[in-house]
């Protein structure tokens, strides 16, 4: 530890944890991209609120850059300290700080992971409704900072929805209060919402009052076969027209094939275009009938070519595999990812002039589509042919999202649904939000942070 | 129309509607706050979005402050024009753009009075949830210039919560289209959330896109009376845990015999300190069994004396009139009025402090309160002793406000639930957010806004 200005900090945090280690600044210094190499100067972990404030301080002071860590699950690069920043990590800032049952409020640090968020919630009767595959890795911090949101956001809606109160060290290493827990408030700016999804460049979480509801009513899993996406989007409508729908998710053809490859149990004949995995409210016989009545309609519409309602939890878990084990199957071949949102009115439009596009440009290419329809989130998985070059592949890639970028601008769409713009979207953030807004928020980011050392590079230089 | 800026900003816009008589300056002028005298410069009333900017523009140019203005029915002075202001009255942008059946979003400008939107709402089908009194006059650029909440809160949140997209000329003059209507969008800051209760400050919204959602389900409404506030809180979270409340609302003892003596019909003994008009999903027998059953759980406890259940639609107006005829009541008496908000847990000390405090300092004075339990909000209205003159009523209650705001500090809430800080409540802005908060909010009104022409003196000096 012989930069003097980490002697520096420590000399001003004493009992600071600081970890200089290869391993270490390896480990701490990338999220799940893999497309920079980690150099930080140094990993911080924090233990208290007054440690965060005398990090930010000093960073201020001796002009060193700052990359807030939670779990490090992001696919943008938001987390990746790749040239000499300090890695400021919440991960020791991970306790359950205080319950309120008439508030229905549960207080956290911000490094407490989602899993242990889930836990305590269900200790207290109650339910924390976001949910996604990291959650035994991923923090409530790094939620926050890319408002998360995962598969039952059609039901529950995103992190923004469950954020009553935030603690926040501000970029000027001014401790904040957000909004305290309160149901309304209208008191000036709501800073909480702007601290949300500002993927660390305003401010560092540091705890959060999470909201809390009821847990949800007995479900039943139903899946799908389509003839072709327009009757996606009629089976949806249909069916949040009957139902209480907790989940429509949907896949294709060619990810089932691959999912089915890596072992989940064939539940349906592979030989249409498209799937739906859905759940919906079950309470008793009355909502089953409604489920059978609203396929059997379905059918008769010529929208569904065929369907498994699930019998048992076991039955439901092996067709939600056909759905959360599609990201597996595909690792080994390593894809390229993206993360995009629609208006969902915009999705098939879209998903018809994409899909001609890249058949046309890069038809050597296998792409795989899957998400969310009711929240208009498509995922997009390419994959490199067997005989090209990572670097090769790369370069194609990164053509591929310019025209995604292009497409998603004239069907109104975003670059990035949930994992926030980081690296990986900086270049096509103009795609999504114009000129002025950048300006705007360019203008934000020195209101609270004057000397740019939080997260520097990400979201925009 | 001598003023030389007027003629100029009519050469710029020859088609734009500008008003100068008295009688319009002073409608134009003022919201439902009467502490100052209305005194615009002039009153214009913009037809598109074009004119709008125009209008900013040449304010910047000219250093002409501007007042955006709805329906003026906002108790925080949020809308006054005192200081020869021009009014930038949105209310001939009162038209529904479109409306998206996949999307449940409606498209509409921000001119649109509540009602219309929900009559708009119904005749597709669906509902815009956000409700109260002012839905004939209030708009819906009001609703989100100062986060409007209402009666059912409990239930669907606030106007935060329903909106998908805004359309805003900045204080600069850009437009700016956030959000679009995307349910997933982490590209950057939500500049959409920042807008949301700004009162006017940042932007001039000039339309919306509005989430809607099913229809109600049948509701059941009932009439409790409560022996103390204690038993007010166990009797909502026994029915919170029982029921799917749609509204939890009560009223002390001395707002029943105002209501009373206006002529609302006696539907319950008015010899209990508190009482509770509530409302939840009554789908079918087995919902009223368990309302019974929770209700009979609460007498058993001693926690309610004496209760009602609707047993039509017209007993269940009848009962809503209680609660809903309050202000009206209330009105001759011209009150001071005080809307609050506290977490939820934090309301019984909060309410035994200051009842103790004004009885002790002010008992000449005699107080109601009445609100929303279900998400902390405390209506006060603090009426004059017949004999005192409106000047000196006044100056004694600033002090009341002064102590409720010291007060309200040491319990961690909010001098504004739904109304904003405007002018009645900036004096006491420091008692709800830091001083850290106020020169942040200072800091991003000044990158919106840079000449300061949007309601100057408003929100903060």
């Amino acid at each position: 530890m012989t930069d003097p200005r980490l002697t520096e900090l420590t000399a001003r945090a004493p009992s600071l944890r600081l970890l200089t280690e290869l391993a270490d600044l390896i480990h701490y210094g990338r999220d799940w991209t893999r497309r920079w190499g980690p150099a930080p100067l140094a990993v911080a972990l924090p233990g208290s609120i007054e440690e965060v404030q005398a990090i930010v301080r000093w960073a201020n002071e001796r002009q060193v850059a700052l990359v807030p860590s939670g779990g490090r699950t992001g696919l943008s690069g938001g987390a990746v300290a790749a040239r000499g920043e300090l890695v400021l990590s919440l991960e020791r800032m991970n306790r359950v700080l205080g319950f309120s049952d008439t508030d229905r409020l549960l207080e956290v640090e911000a490094g407490i992971t989602l899993q242990a968020v889930h836990e305590a919630a269900r200790s207290h009767g109650l339910l924390y409704p976001v949910d996604f595959g990291a959650r035994g890795s991923c923090t409530i911090g790094g939620n926050i900072a890319t408002n998360a949101g995962g598969i039952r956001v059609i039901r529950y809606g995103t992190t923004r929805e469950w954020i009553g109160g935030l603690t926040v060290v501000a970029g000027n290493g001014e401790l904040l209060e957000l909004n305290r827990g309160l149901v309304k408030n209208s008191s000036g700016y709501d800073l909480r919402q702007l601290m949300i999804g500002s993927e660390g460049t305003l401010g560092v979480v540091v705890g959060a009052q999470l909201k809390l509801t009821d847990p949800p009513p007995p479900a039943q899993t139903m899946l799908l076969a389509l003839p072709h996406m327009d009757a996606l989007m009629k089976v949806f409508a249909l069916f949040r027209a009957q139902l209480k729908l907790q989940a429509f998710e949907f896949f294709t053809d060619v990810a089932l094939r691959h999912v089915l490859a890596h072992g989940a149990q064939r539940a349906i004949d592979a030989d249409q275009p498209y799937y739906v995995v859905t759940e919906y409210d079950a309470l008793d016989d009355g909502d089953e009938q409604t489920a059978l009545l609203a396929f059997e309609d379905g059918v008769r519409e010529g929208w569904i070519s065929d369907g498994v309602i699930a019998q048992s939890e076991s039955q439901a878990a092996t067709l939600w595999r056909l759905r959360e084990g599609i990201t597996e199957s595909l690792a080994p071949r390593k894809p390229y990812k993206n993360d995009i949102a629609l208006r969902i009115g915009a999705m098939p439009a879209f998903l018809h002039e994409m899909q001609a596009l890249l058949a046309r440009e890069y038809p050597q290419m296998e792409v795989v589509w899957f998400g969310h329809i009711g929240d208009g989130n498509l995922h997009i998985n390419v994959l490199p042919p067997e005989d090209m070059q990572q670097a090769e592949f790369i370069a194609h890639c990164e053509r591929v999202t310019r025209l995604l970028a292009d497409t998603l601008q004239r069907h109104g769409g975003s670059i990035s649904a949930e994992h926030g713009i980081g690296l990986v979207k900086k270049p096509y953030l103009e795609s999504t939000r114009s000129e002025a807004e950048i300006a705007l928020m360019r203008g934000v980011r020195t209101v609270f942070d004057p000397n740019g050392i939080l997260n520097p590079g990400k979201l925009f230089d």
